[in-house]
């Protein structure tokens, strides 16, 4: 990369959570600096927000349209190079909208929208724009995430045949949107976040994992939400049988009533000659296992891992990535591609491996569907994107 | 125990897996001797197997109904004190109901017969006869899953709401019953099996898991059974969506083409306060999730344990019990409650805690139902008995 | 074998541990049956275990000298085949001299005396008799470690450079040996355990297991023996530097006030190639690891496992073996070297791979030795035999 | 903080290792902005090196000399706060020494100096200058391990009476500093990393964790040092019995010949009520073991955490943090007080928990003394500083 690239956040203020994930995740490879904010719906608390984070006054904005507006106004090289939008979903599509209309590059906590329908329009204005829009799927960001696909990708455990993918979490088990848990709140209120709950929040990571990793694509489900704890609108725990494109079987479960459990992503994925296992909350190990021969313990940074999982790795093996390294590998390969484009250069397969607009409507797809065949007492449904 | 009790085993020789699995249960604990034997099919297996196990001559029989007519004629302390059937499931409803009209105890492999109709008239014969039937589910005989259906019943972790039971092996995922694998043959093999495969085979065991930690009946299924490895009749791979008769969801796994994978049962369950973790492979160790507190790790053979699970236990803390303890609990609570009837005593509740015919019905009607909801394109089925 | 072997056994009355545990052993397999008793130095106590062991009156000895005596005069064919010595380890020697003297094999729990001295009398009265003296180092009959053995002498890790072993446990804690428990109390007293404690009753089978698995002889020791629980006689723990006879070095531990530990024997193995990793509270897995490739699992009951791993396995790969099993495979092996000899055939290799006399003899080495040189202001001694 | 601080960086050209994750732990948080670099000794590769990480050319230097007396006479606003030292540790003493004496703070990777000597005088000049000097004593930034040191300090296991810490590595395993490792080369070079290798890298990492998780110090050592692979001129491999200063004992092993070991960094600290164990390869779990129920699982990022864990964690449970994060926590708390000094406030005392001059010190006395007493034939030597 020739500099640093501008960030422009939406969202994100002091108090919130994800905003500063994506920040840690920004810093840290030293290839993106926080240049601009509109960091809350309240200007008061945007702009505090904003001194927090050492900007300048002139960078901290009243709201996002402001920024984009002079932001779009200022000299190419005091101008932001992207927004990241982290804001509750509902309040994705108009920015990014703008965003993109204005010139500027787009990146977007997940799920990319509010409806499908949004997530079909935001493609179309990528591809009209020609800009980049990167989707926060973090757990794709994983090297061993990354060596599980292309491993699969090169045929080592032949044809997948059955995917078992869970992700249980236990943060919801009480009515804490009633405790002043705000992340709690606009999470479990379908306005803020969408028509599911649980399968929007992390099933889409879930459909995205099985999905990325696999190849393959979901064509049936048969889906069933729950609503646990009384008192809720919509669905805090949901199963799903599967069926995938090339005939395979699966099953989805996403849950955050699962008391006890922190943030247990965990899939399991089985061709006809072996299977792997990959734990989110131990993820530098993949455990890929043989029909007639010892499992082996695939782990992030050896030599022997593919190139994927290299380009997607700062430290020796045994010093052990996390979450934030996960995410800052999507920050990474955004920004060496935004940087490979703006000086018309082609990016490499490694730096395009991030969630774009596509897997943006695959999850806006997911919860359309899940939630339509939970209401069916059809058994299966064709998946409608 | 005044005595060790004389077994008399059906099926089981020499090159059979569960008859060995039996015996060595039987044998661990010192309650039990081998007495006689109706060991194959073929005579001369059957009389060479009785040879290798050390009976005498007049011990080894030509079949069951030679067995069973002659020990009968003996006086009693010379008879056998029970059967031990461990012969394919077809053969399993026959020389039980003959058995307990000879007025003897049964020991019976699961599932327990063929069809959910046999299973009926051999729990009648059962209560008509006042004998003792005992269901090798062995998996209910561990320390751990004891102490968590202990723990759950005493409620610890408030009122449960979702359990989910996974039941992954690889051992058909080619077509190994055409290449001389005998016990693939008729596992795979509707004449001797039963109309279900993988279900009938373990997810017998994953269904009657949940149901004995649970203290909870399944009400309603909705199954997605496959067959992965083309030309197989029956399903070698299933995927059930379970709801509980307290109104809890689930989920069921059961799959015999999980290449790599050895027998990698697991279960977790969740309450209102917290959820257990249960792993067949590590059987001692049983993780109890909080919702505010650090994770437990309850472990065999501690001196906080509960009185089911001391009750089965042999070793202190650290030396590991493992499948063939588990099964050796199962023949000692049957054994033991077959002394005490002997004895006109009444058995304690932790010796009847063994599978049982009810436990038998249980398990045929998960299998008609399972089938049945998977050939149905309705959702939900209920659970019918 | 033609038939089961008759056992004799000297201790392990009601309430003792050690000999539950052997008797569980031996019937595991069907090969051995208890046949006769002295179980306690209390003839009372020693006929009621007879009777709560279902040993007919005549059968039922007062004192080991009138069992072994009454036993020698019995016809061949009525006669126990071996004793099963599981006193505390003051009291081994004279049964075992005596039993040979008369014609009987002997299994015997370690360490196998109470000093080294009376172990090389009881290893030249072994090749005077020529009977068949086994020691149950439990440990070494894992399959695992079999496995790892098997391994290493086939030059898997290449020259091996260092060994890392611990055995912690936290029972000894406190000074339960004034609390009423029996175990802590004959343990911790050295006119009955001998003249080290912890590394008399676990490093003995630290060092058991390091030698036995990489073939390599200790030869120079530099030890550190501890009382950490105050009020007592002998060492509760103690770490110990090693150098083998290769010039490889090691580290053993092992520790009684471990507070919160069960029975953690651990053992890593390391040679130039990779290295090896074994727990016992998880026996069934050997982790294999690779300098320049993935790490391997190795799993009991797998068809890649070497012969001897097999030939002590009795289940499939992912029904969990224990710690009886590995003890089992003790006493089935020294049954099948016995059964050999009775009837003038050569033992295999796998029949012959129990502990035996001269482990018996490095044994109290090493107890011996290891106190020496904690006494020592030297730094390494050498180890002496 | 007010400011982003400004760091200058000695070393870390862009084929350095340890310099790099300076950079990616300096970033993460935003803190902190990398504003001048002496890269390297070759001016060209110092020159491209700071291209590469988006220096202007006014803030490249040639040398750390030229850094240190330009940045000492620019403006205060202009001029940088502090400067990193990731040079081999010859290299270390020289620019410290002189950073402090123009008025700089310092970040430091350890071991601090080449001799104990360097370190003393360090450590004077340290607090001749006021100025703050921080040691990059990588895994005490873990949350886990602060939680630790948390929970002895206020007595959760009573008196601490064992401490095994283990660090092996496997990288060492063959000759690969003359295979054109330049990590390998300077690290098996007295000349360049002092008077131990193994100890001296890995071994002082080690010690530290133990002596900061218990609180404790180390007073009699008993070291063997080894040279495994023929051909080194200094230790690669070694163990060490210990005492610490209240009596109670320990073992530390550090070997970077343990082949197929990645970066096992494992600690068990036993006191009087239970244990504790922690392992750096799965760092956001500690099992705390108890005599008398069952172990705990306490997890990075849950609310049942103290406040030094609290401090020092980024995300919720279940989004593991890593080696990055462990890192960045000593940058942080570094840049707090730095910043709380500049302000004239008091830094409180999460802020002041990373290592400086006296963990620096104690570093330089490890190696030392561990070389000292593996060259003498007396067991136990006193603990020197």
């Amino acid at each position: 990369m020739r500099r640093k690239l501008r960030m422009g956040m939406i969202g994100g203020g002091k108090d919130a959570f994800i905003g500063a994930v994506h920040r840690l995740a920004a810093n840290m490879d030293g290839l993106i600096e926080l240049n601009a904010g509109a960091l809350s719906v309240n200007p008061e608390v945007g702009y505090e927000s904003g001194k927090l984070l050492f900007l300048p006054d002139n960078k901290i904005y009243k709201n996002y349209e402001e920024m984009l507006t002079k932001e779009s106004e200022l000299p190419v090289d005091e101008r932001i190079d992207f927004v990241t939008i982290v804001t509750p979903n509902f309040a994705h599509f108009a920015p990014a909208m703008m965003a993109l209309d204005k010139g500027f590059n787009v990146v977007i906590e997940k799920p990319m929208t509010l409806t499908l329908d949004e997530a079909k329009q935001l493609k179309a204005k990528v591809e009209e724009t020609g800009l980049i829009l990167c989707l926060t799927h973090t757990y794709s960001g994983y090297p061993m995430v990354k060596q599980a696909k292309q491993m699969v990708s090169e045929g080592a455990l032949g044809s997948i045949r059955k995917i078992m993918v869970e992700y249980p979490q236990g943060w919801l088990s009480t009515l804490s949107e009633r405790e002043g848990n705000a992340q709690a709140a606009w999470r479990t209120d379908p306005a803020k976040t969408g028509k599911s709950g649980s399968m929007g929040d992390i099933g889409t990571h879930a459909a995205h994992l099985a999905e990325y990793i696999s190849g393959l694509k979901i064509s049936k489900i048969c889906a069933d939400l729950n609503i646990v704890v009384p008192g809720r609108a919509i669905d805090d725990d949901g199963n799903v049988l599967l069926k995938f494109d090339n005939g395979s079987n699966g099953v989805l479960v996403a849950s955050q009533i699962a008391a006890g459990e922190e943030n247990a992503l965990k899939i399991k994925i089985y061709g006809e000659k072996g299977g792997m296992e990959w734990h989110q909350m131990e993820p530098n190990t993949l455990i890929v296992k043989w029909s007639n021969a010892p499992a082996q313990i695939y782990r992030t940074g050896n030599g022997y891992m593919g190139n994927f999982a290299q380009h997607n790795t700062r430290t020796p093996g045994g010093h052990p990535e996390g979450y934030l390294e996960a995410f800052a590998n999507i920050y990474k390969n955004f920004a060496l591609t935004v940087d490979a484009k703006l000086n018309n250069e082609e990016p490499t397969s490694e730096m395009l491996d991030f969630p774009n607009a596509d897997d943006g409507i695959r999850g806006m797809a997911f919860i359309e569907n899940v939630v339509a065949s939970s209401q069916s007492e059809q058994k299966w449904t064709d998946y409608k994107i």
